[in-house]
């Protein structure tokens, strides 16, 4: 009887090795809730293999119970002579998020994406400053594949030839191209992912129970989600490119004359002798005294961010050092250097730590560490696919992480010095959750911006829409209101000479010609700006979930809604940490159509309270913030200053929405990694229908929040 | 001293050899002036294996002596654990063209390209419906690299890090983006291309001594320019998808009625029982007897071409035998025939032969085969590029050859039954020089369109610029006459009830509400396809230069004028035939620039001499063709007919420009392949001065050409 059962097993068994051609294969669990299948032979570098920061298994073992809605043994991974296969079942009603913060696409089930990096990403064919070759399902799971290779994923689109009769149900049988396209319904059960010449692959499994979990174990897998500065809330201002070192501080100045908030002040390319390709050398031209100028930034309370790339030029004292340890290309006949060489990055961080950040430079924009603009011929720069590198990673293999590298290498100066930091960045890529880097784009769509934000949330990324030009002053409020409901809210002026408030033309602007009514719209920018301060402490809590628990602080409604089939296509709505839904407005719009998933929810600027679970038209003014608030929230708001300094205290008034409320504050010195320490302290509010009350827990000393009002809205 | 020197030797060798890392390679020479370097295992697989037709190696040994701009020994090839890479020689000031059908960039110079497969090619990455690694300099040379796999060239955009010192030369050092961008010098010496996944390579070098050579050499290398059947170079009209047999009659009547000159009526997919995918069984719900239909048409003087895709049906009498012989991915539930596969090939063709062919079915229309849009997320159909076909091609390279491989097995057919045919077809790739088909696309814009002319003719491609809906009796106009001076003058109106000339808007079309002007249009419209008509000896003449001397009909000004460097960017006008200079115009132009190379040259219209190596502006009305003639052409023009039969005499005008001109025609049954044994004329027309005169050579009996008149132009 034994014998008999074995002999079956054998046999079955055998059908299933010639079904699942490429089984059996590894699987280990790193942390609860993560499997890594593997196969084959695994490239030395992999996005993983670059992540700065452990995983966070104690946060991640406290997540609900991992549960995946298919047996993880139906994950297929096959490896042919072409590169690895990878099939991943799906469900006919499953709907797909990530891959990066793509540009064009939302809801990525029935496309075929290719999330490579490019600094035009047009069209949806998947091209983004930010790719992730990570994805996340309704049904509450996410797939990473591991691989800096350029992978193509075909979500649900690819129907294969099998064995036996043809698939009665997924017959098209049309003879016009009419019916064809009005036929939506499924034509596969798996996602596939092809990595072309890959010699073996490594899929990350994360299971849910949900989507948010999913998404809780891959940042928190990553190191957790950044904590940026304190100050890196506030507001960024780029000056012009060709300022001088007294026109900077003017422009300083005109900031706190005018009590408009600023924190960041930016300098761009002309502050070095040579940019492309970089020097890395202040330009004794333009900025005679550096150091007199990061000085006296500082005591007006300025933080000063310094515009490069990463290709240094022939003049640089970085070229002889990093000559033979960049790729074998030249960009602007500039060294590239190879970051996943601990020695070239060690030398470019060495650098820079002594040149600039001892000297109190605050953080840096690292521009162009994307690839040049794949969907168009002209304009070719960076380093061709097939560069090599001494790490021996290929161009296309460095393409994918050269600004995930980039900002791991500025990243650890910083954490060495125990400074919290906030950079721009215009690449990332997988695992990039600790980094305290917004992305930026030359792009400058309104609604895709507004679509990368509600994007951000699936790839760990941070997204910044920055206000440069403006068509009109409706479009100047418009994406002003985007930039303060977003993760940076950024003012990239670098060819205007005055804030674009004060004249939206560009030429007009140059040459000192105001609008007529450019004070009423400063007033008018200020406003929106210290609403930006004021939700400081929330946003700063929203960060603190995102570092401990991984929720990402900005985040599509399908992530907090995933049963409710309404939030699976919405692309222009998102959360704010717990309680807030932003439902931004273009410059095309005065009001909009807003849906509140269910239960009850609150206008911020009307206080008028919307039943959750239907779409409502709204209409906001350029002075107010298109959001509402969820029924049992408590919004600490704090009265605006004009920068955060380590010793600002905020005075805050508590706004209860609802009989009942709950809030929550994050407090630590905003500026030191010591709350790695357990140097913090958790603040809960809670309303119980009659008055207010703050309990705090934690043993930072220092505290910044001082409760003056509530104000109770019903 | 020899020990010395050859101690000296033997170290300049090592040097030599650690530059070019992987020299020395084989070098063969299949035909005089080409040359083909390999290195490493090359594929099974390649463009040049698919070739049906054998060089044309007596014409390529009478072109000019082969010559070179740099010693073949310059050109590196490199295979690595990536694939392979082929560095090709480029000066300063060199120009390249080619990579096959482009649709947005002309002059490839400082580009990089990726020539590869795609349905709506938007943007100037490279995507093509005909993509070829293929690429001629206006020094006089073409590279082709023989692989059907996926590569990206860098068309002088690389710059190497090289050991010693930087290149001054190429320094930029400017420190702002305006600087960068105006700095335009070559910042490499190489073409390089980047062929990933390969183990090998073969470069095809092409020999001028200029570039029209080159492309001669490569066309006749290719088997020769196809010779389409004579009536493939009349009107052809194909009807609205949903036209029943005895609608498809009655606009085959209007067109004889109205004497508007028509040649092959074409039919779209509802004549199949199912389309997508195909049945390839005639619906009998639309066509009851298609052999009547046939047959009747063939009376009237048309010829009957049918729309289809390659994906089979189920439900098709193709389903079963193929199953096993297609890719492991279906389309639109279709299988996918590996036409690599002879058998799959063979049994593909065997039933168009036995179905349609044989009853008079004169050719098809091949959709879809080119891959679905890259440019867009949406719309994903086609099988994807990890696809595994029999033969062994994955689906990467069968994309890049299957609409090349769908020409090949339909043109077998024709062959095989001693019939001319011309084909439409969506997609295609490198050698394909010899097959009667025409591209079309589904994007249309009409100075792409235009470009598209232009740029066929570095591929051995055609180009059909259809016309199918218009935004304006202008547009419509300039579209039909773009439309007449191509290699196919084709009105697709597939979703049109009426002609568009009789309504240019689809909504009133289809309710047959024609214009009021409608009568009018339709009397201009005759007048452009009348000139069509007279053309057609003239054009059947450029072909036959194409078959037998591999000189492209319709071409760039640069390919006949190749030191003349105002023609290095002129992507708008271009040859027809020996002698006529096209410049067409669009709906939002009356009159543009045209520049007319050195000589003398006259505008067709009006007769009126301009002096060549300058620009001028010309007008020309609706019901004009933009046409100059050179200097000493003998242009000869036939008095139109309706269409083109075996018996067709031309009754010819002998237009002479200049007071001694040539010209010359070509005389055969225009519908078999009886020209490959010698049974053609050809005629040779001079004018001395005084007087005309024919010559006539060859075995050909049935004369088609009378010289009725000779009108001097001066």
């Amino acid at each position: 009887m034994k014998t008999c059962f074995t002999f079956l097993s054998l046999l079955l068994l055998a059908v299933f090795t010639k079904q699942a051609t490429s089984q059996p294969y590894k699987i280990q669990q790193p942390a609860p809730g993560v499997e890594i299948i593997s196969q084959g032979v695994i490239d030395k570098f992999t996005p993983y293999t670059f992540c700065s920061e452990p995983p966070r298994i104690k946060a991640m073992s406290q997540l609900a119970p991992a549960k995946l809605p298919f047996n993880i043994n139906d994950i297929r991974v096959k490896v042919t002579q072409r590169g690895a296969l990878v099939d991943i079942p799906l469900d006919d009603d499953e709907h797909l998020y990530g891959f990066g913060l793509q540009i064009g696409t939302f809801n990525q089930r029935g496309l075929r994406k290719k999330p490579i990096v490019n600094d035009n990403p047009l069209n949806d064919v998947g091209y983004t400053h930010g790719p992730t070759t990570f994805y996340v399902s309704n049904k509450g799971y996410g797939i990473l594949i591991n691989t800096t290779r350029y992978t193509t994923f075909y979500c649900g689109t690819t129907a294969m030839n099998i064995s036996g009769k043809p698939d009665e149900k997924t017959t098209y049988g049309g003879n016009s191209v009419l019916e064809l396209y009005s036929h939506k319904s499924a034509v596969s059960h798996y996602v596939e992912a092809d990595v072309p010449g890959a010699k073996g692959i490594e899929v990350f499994v994360f299971s849910g129970p949900d989507i948010l979990t999913a998404l809780q174990r891959y940042n928190l897998f990553s190191g957790g989600g950044t904590m940026p500065a304190l100050w890196g809330l506030g507001v960024k201002y780029r000056v012009k490119a060709d300022f001088k070192q007294d026109e900077v501080k003017k422009m300083a100045n005109y900031f706190r004359q005018n009590q408009i908030p600023c924190d960041v002040i930016g300098l761009e390319p002309k502050w070095q002798t040579t940019a492309y390709s970089c020097s890395y050398v202040w330009n004794p031209e333009y900025f005679p005294s550096p150091q007199h100028l990061i000085d006296s930034m500082k005591l007006q309370g300025f933080h000063l961010n310094l515009w490069e790339h990463a290709f240094v030029n022939p003049k640089s004292p970085l070229y002889k050092p990093l000559k033979e340890r960049s790729g074998n290309y030249l960009v602007w006949n500039g060294l590239v250097p190879d970051f996943a060489d601990t020695s070239a990055a060690g030398t470019f961080a060495r650098y820079h730590e002594n040149t600039f950040v001892k000297e109190g430079i605050s953080g840096f924009k690292l521009d162009e560490c994307d690839n040049s603009n794949l969907g168009s011929g002209h304009a070719v720069w960076s380093f061709p696919e097939h560069s090599e590198f001494p790490s021996g990673l290929s161009g296309e293999q460095m393409h994918q992480v050269f600004g995930l590298l980039y900002q791991k290498t500025i990243y650890d100066i910083y954490k060495k010095r125990n400074t919290r930091t906030y950079l721009d960045v215009r690449a990332s890529s997988s695992f990039a959750s600790p980094y305290p880097a917004s992305l930026y784009s030359d792009t400058y769509d309104h609604q895709e911006y507004i679509g990368m934000i509600v994007n951000s949330g699936f790839a760990g990324m941070l997204w910044s829409p920055e206000v440069r030009e403006s068509t009109s002053i409706a479009d100047l409020m418009r994406r002003s209101q985007t930039a303060v409901l977003s993760a940076q809210t950024l003012f990239n002026s670098w060819y205007l000479t005055n804030p674009p408030w004060l004249q939206i033309k560009i030429d007009e602007n140059n040459h000192n010609q105001l609008m007529e009514n450019a004070k009423q719209v400063e007033a008018d920018i200020r406003k929106l700006l210290n609403f930006r301060m004021s939700l400081v402490p929330y946003l700063y809590n929203a960060f603190a979930d995102y570092h401990f628990k991984g929720i990402p602080p900005f985040r599509a409604l399908v992530m907090d809604y995933p049963t409710d089939k309404n939030t699976f296509n919405i692309a222009d709505e998102y959360m704010i940490g717990k309680g807030i839904l932003a439902a931004p407005l273009t410059e095309k719009q005065n009001e909009r159509k807003v849906y509140l998933p269910n239960g009850n929810w609150y206008d911020y600027n009307t206080g008028k309270k919307f039943t959750g679970g239907q779409t409502y038209t709204i209409a906001t003014s350029f002075t107010e913030l298109p959001v509402f608030v969820k029924e049992g929230t408590i919004l600490p708001l704090a009265k605006p200053v004009e920068n955060v300094s380590p010793n600002t205290k905020f005075e805050i008034t508590c706004c209860v929405y609802g009989d009942k409320a709950r809030g929550t504050l994050f407090e630590d010195d905003g500026e030191t990694f010591d709350l790695e320490q357990g140097n913090y302290n958790s603040l809960t509010l809670t309303y119980d229908g009659k008055k207010g009350n703050l309990t705090r827990s934690g043993s930072f000393k220092n505290h910044r929040y001082q409760i003056k009002n509530w104000e109770v809205i019903k």
